[in-house]
C-alpha cells in the first residue's frame, strides 16, 4: 500500500444557515482546503463527497461543476453520521491503490429544515433517550457524577470558544450546563450536539508527491478502519473497542501514545464511554478521566480540541472530515488559543454512525 | 496495485416488485453471489452498496444485518445511474489497496413508486426528449435510419429473452418496435429502458486468494476508470470517449479487442452513439454497425448480451453490478442460449450517470 498523507484541509463554519446550499458551503470548504494545501482545483484527481442528508444527493457533482470541469473522478459516499469519515477513507484507499495520486474528501450537508440549535423535544428523540439511559446506567454502576458528565460539555464549549469554524463559540460554566433545559435526564440541552449544516474538505496525496505542493507538515495516515454490524455487542461502544484495536495494531501504537483524539461526542456520556472503549482508561473510569483534566487541552490525552460534535457542531457529512482538519492543524501548531500544550505526534479521528458503523483513522506527524 | 479478480456474482430479477424491500432483493442477490463464488458471508471483508434511489438510504447496513453480524466494513455509494458501477470500483480499489482481501459490490434499488413498465408521458420526460433530439440529429447528419435504431431494440429484446434475470423476456420484431406507442419521436416505448427495481452483487478478491474459494474462471479487472465533469464536451458521449481511452490504455488493448461490451443503453440511440464513442466504428457509422450484425451475439463485437438497460432493465443501483455478472458468466460460458459465439476474453462494462459521470471497467479472462 502506498503511503498516504494529508496535504491540507478547509472548512465552512458549522451552524444554522438555511439559506445556503450544499454547493455554497462545499465550494467554500474546497477553496479553503486548496489554499491550505497550496494546490489548484485541477491538481485534484478524485473527489469523494460524504453526505448524510437526502437533500444533498449528488452534491459532489454540483460542487465539481462550480469548481471547474476537469474530468476528475467524483463519487458520493454515505454512511450515516460517519459519511464524511467514510468519504475520507475512500479517498485514502484510492490513493493507496494507485488509482489516483491526489484525492479530496468533501463533507457537506445543508441545515435540516427542522434544525434547532439544540435537540428539542421534537423528533429525533430516539438517540437522546438511548444515551440518557446509558448515562444513568453508567452513574449507577460506576459512580459517575452529573458534574463529571457536565465537565465534558464545559471542556467542549471552552475549546470551541477558540475555534472560528465552531457553531457555538461561547464558553459555559458547570452551573450553566446543569441549569440548562432538561432534554432527557440527566442530559440537559448543553450535553447534546446540535444538528446543523456546514462544509469540510481534506486533501490527501501519495507521500512522495507532497513536496510538490507544500512545505507544511503532512501527517501520514497510519490506520484506516471501518467496521459495521458486530455480533453480540453494542453497535457503537463495542464496535468502537473492536475498531480501535485494529487501528492501534495497524499503527503499531496504543492509547497511551495518543496526543489528540477527536471523538464522536453527540452526547457527553458518549465521550466518557468512548474514553473507556478506546483504552484511555479502564471501564468505569471515564468520569475520573475528565475530572482529572487528562483530556483537556493541557492534559496528557486531549480529546476534542475542536469542540467536538457538542460545540463545534454535527452537520453529519462534514463532521468526520472536520476532525481531519483539526488534527492536521494541531499537528502543524496552527490552532492559536486552542493549540494543545504538548507536541501532537499521533492522533485519532473517531466517528460512529447509526445503522452500526465505526470509522477510525490514525495520523502520525 | 494488487491484481483484483471477480470471483462470483448473483442477481435478483429486475422488474416491477413494489412489495419487495431493498433488503429482500439485496439479500437474494448476495446469497446467489456467495453460492456462485463458493464463499460464505463471513468470507466477505467489505461491502460497497450502490443505490441511486433515496428510498434505499442505508441499504448496505440493512442487508448486512440480515446476512449476519460479522464486523465487516459497509459503505454506501451513490453516483446516479452509475451507482452500482461506482460501488464496484470502490470494492476493487479497496482490495487493490490491500485494505481488504475480499469485497462485495451490491447494487439495489426498490421499484420507484411511480414506476411504469416503460417511460410514459409522465415525468421524468427530460431524458427521453434529450435523446429523441439526439436521434433526430444523428439521422439527419449521418443518414441513420429508423430501422437501424429499432434494430437495437430488437437485438436487446432477443438477448433478454434468454436471460432469466431480465425484466422483459419476450423477443420483439422490427415492426412491433415501430408500431409501439410513440414517446418522443423517433423513440417509441420499445426504444426506452424501464425504471424498475432489482438487486445485484459481485464479489472481488486478490488474485492470489481466488483458488481458495473457486475453481471457476475469475476474470481480472484490468481497467477501472471513473470520470466526471469534462470541460467543453457532452457529459455522456464525450465523457465516454475520454474515459474509454484511459481504460484501453490501462489494459493495453483497444476497441478491436472487445469480445463483449455491456453499454449504458437507456435509449436505442445511446447504444449507437456509444458504439462510436467507444471506437467500435467511426463517427456516424453506428447505424451501419447494428445493421451489419457486428454487435449481435454471433457478431465480432457483441454488445449487451444481457439485454442491456432497455430489456434487462434499469433499476439504477443494480445496473452496473449486473453488467459485471453478465461479463463473468459470459467468460465462463454459462449463458445458455444467449452465450456469445466467439470466446469472450476481453470485455467492458460501461455506464454513464446524470450529473456527468462515466464508469468503465475492463475484464480479462
Amino acid at each position: 500500500m502506498r503511503e498516504v498523507v494529508v496535504l491540507g484541509a478547509g472548512l465552512h463554519r458549522y451552524g444554522v444557515d438555511p439559506d445556503k446550499s450544499a454547493t455554497d458551503m462545499g465550494t467554500e470548504a474546497v477553496r479553503n482546503a486548496l489554499m491550505d494545501a497550496g494546490m489548484r482545483w485541477d491538481d485534484i484527481e478524485a473527489v469523494y463527497c460524504g453526505t448524510g442528508g437526502q437533500g444533498t444527493w449528488g452534491a459532489g457533482h454540483l460542487i465539481g461543476r462550480v469548481m471547474g470541469l476537469t474530468g476528475l473522478a467524483i463519487t458520493n459516499v454515505e454512511n450515516a453520521s460517519a459519511s464524511g469519515s467514510a468519504a475520507f477513507r475512500e479517498a485514502v484507499l484510492s490513493v493507496a491503490a494507485g488509482a489516483h495520486d491526489t484525492a479530496m474528501a468533501i463533507g457537506v450537508d445543508t441545515t435540516p429544515p427542522k434544525a434547532v440549535n439544540r435537540p428539542s423535544t421534537s423528533p429525533p428523540l430516539g438517540p437522546v433517550n438511548i444515551f440518557a439511559a446509558m448515562a444513568k446506567q453508567h452513574m449507577e454502576k460506576y459512580g459517575t457524577t452529573r458534574d463529571q458528565l457536565a465537565m465534558v460539555a464545559v471542556k467542549s464549549h471552552y475549546n470551541a470558544s477558540f475555534n472560528p469554524y465552531a457553531h457555538f463559540q461561547e464558553a459555559v460554566t458547570l452551573e450553566e450546563v446543569h441549569q440548562a433545559r432538561m432534554v432527557a435526564d440527566p442530559l440537559t440541552v448543553l450535553h447534546c450536539c446540535p444538528w446543523d449544516g456546514g462544509g469540510a474538505a481534506a486533501i490527501v496525496c501519495a507521500r512522495e508527491l507532497a513536496g510538490k505542493y507544500t512545505e507544511k507538515i503532512c501527517p501520514t495516515v497510519v490506520s484506516s478502519v471501518l467496521k459495521s454490524t458486530l455480533a453480540g455487542g453494542d453497535p457503537m461502544v463495542d464496535l468502537t473497542e473492536f475498531s480501535a484495536k485494529i487501528a492501534y495494531e495497524q499503527a503499531g501504537a496504543g492509547p497511551e501514545d495518543m496526543d489528540l483524539i477527536e471523538i464522536h461526542d453527540a452526547f457527553t456520556i458518549e465521550e466518557i464511554i468512548y474514553y473507556e472503549a478506546l483504552g484511555l482508561c479502564e471501564e468505569g473510569e471515564g468520569g475520573r478521566l475528565i475530572e482529572e483534566g487528562v483530556t483537556a487541552l493541557d492534559g496528557k490525552h486531549p480529546v476534542n480540541s475542536s469542540g467536538g460534535l457538542i460545540s463545534m457542531g454535527h452537520p453529519i457529512g462534514p463532521t468526520g472530515v472536520g476532525q481531519v482538519a483539526e488534527i492536521l492543524w494541531q499537528m502543524r501548531g496552527e490552532c492559536g488559543k486552542r493549540q494543545i500544550a504538548r507536541p501532537v505526534n499521533l492522533a485519532m479521528a473517531h466517528m460512529v454512525g447509526a445503522g452500526g458503523v465505526c470509522v477510525i483513522h490514525l495520523f502520525r506527524k
